[in-house]
């Protein structure tokens, strides 16, 4: 194990990117992402992910058990989690050490009738996400702006949210 | 509890619907979540969300320690909910029993070069999904079909996926 900063060893990060600069095809594997969802009775289901998986339900108000949180919601999380990956990443390739860092994420939904058939006017998805760093590393103002702009510009879930992902639905009946 | 069917209470689910046609507030209180995700070192995180919390990470591949999905496959297992939720309301509204339903996702992110700095080429964001609905259902091919149809339409999460999202960006220094 080489040096640590924040948590990550900096020779192997710097051998990972490397590896995924001179190979194509793994570059490519890293391209592709894959889960599963399978529905457990009213809004609750299970999403598996390679070895993992974890629960999706709905809050009692939305007729649902509250055993989770819902779909949007893991959207929020998902965008929170992928800022605070690369803002780790992007302090830690210019050898910045971070003490804290906590991302706080609220999102509006455009018109959520939409999405109950109670209304043809604007969309059921987010309209905007308001999304607050709060940091505390030993580097000046600018250089924790540059690395924050950076990251922003550079997060997948920030990319996938921002522009327009085309969608393919396929529907196939089984017999269970 | 009046009738269930799919698991849901389906008089409870008539007044949910109708209380939200009546009430502009409860409405445009449904428009609104939030999330916040915490740091905890290498490229760990915790989203907190209402009194649920769920881990991130990322594979052993891309130098995490795998306890938990990364964030790109969190906003698939999002989609894949959120199909399965509409997917439930929608066959429960027309009276459908369903059997069984798995939602499978396949992602492609335009270029995960970018992500690291390693190209100015694409972007780092999913440039496609393809979305398998596996269902086993008391209902003929076509309406099966119309509700899928239905499902994808007005997805929360499908429609912000299929649409661009405002993302507001701001980064504050505290003292931890």
């Amino acid at each position: 194990m080489g040096v640590l900063l924040n948590g990550l060893d900096v020779e192997a990060l710097q051998q990972l990117v490397a590896q995924v600069q001179r190979d194509p095809e793994a570059a490519r594997a890293l391209n592709r992402w894959s889960a599963r969802v399978r529905w457990l009775g009213g809004f609750k289901g299970r999403a598996y992910i390679r070895e993992h998986s974890f629960l999706i339900d709905e809050p009692a108000d939305l007729a649902g058990k509250d055993e989770a949180p819902n779909a949007v919601e893991y959207v929020l999380g998902a965008l929170g989690a992928c800022l605070t990956v690369g803002f780790v990443l992007n302090a830690t390739k210019r050898g910045i050490p971070l003490r804290h860092l906590e991302i706080a994420l609220e999102g509006e939904i455009d018109n959520i009738l939409t999405f109950l058939g109670l209304s043809q006017e604007g969309h059921p998805g987010y309209r905007e996400i308001t999304v607050r760093a709060y940091v505390d590393a030993d580097a000046d103002e600018g250089t924790l702006q540059a690395v924050w702009t950076e990251t922003v510009a550079t997060s997948p879930v920030g990319n996938t949210l921002a522009r327009s992902v085309a969608l393919r639905p396929i529907l196939s009946r089984v017999a269970s």
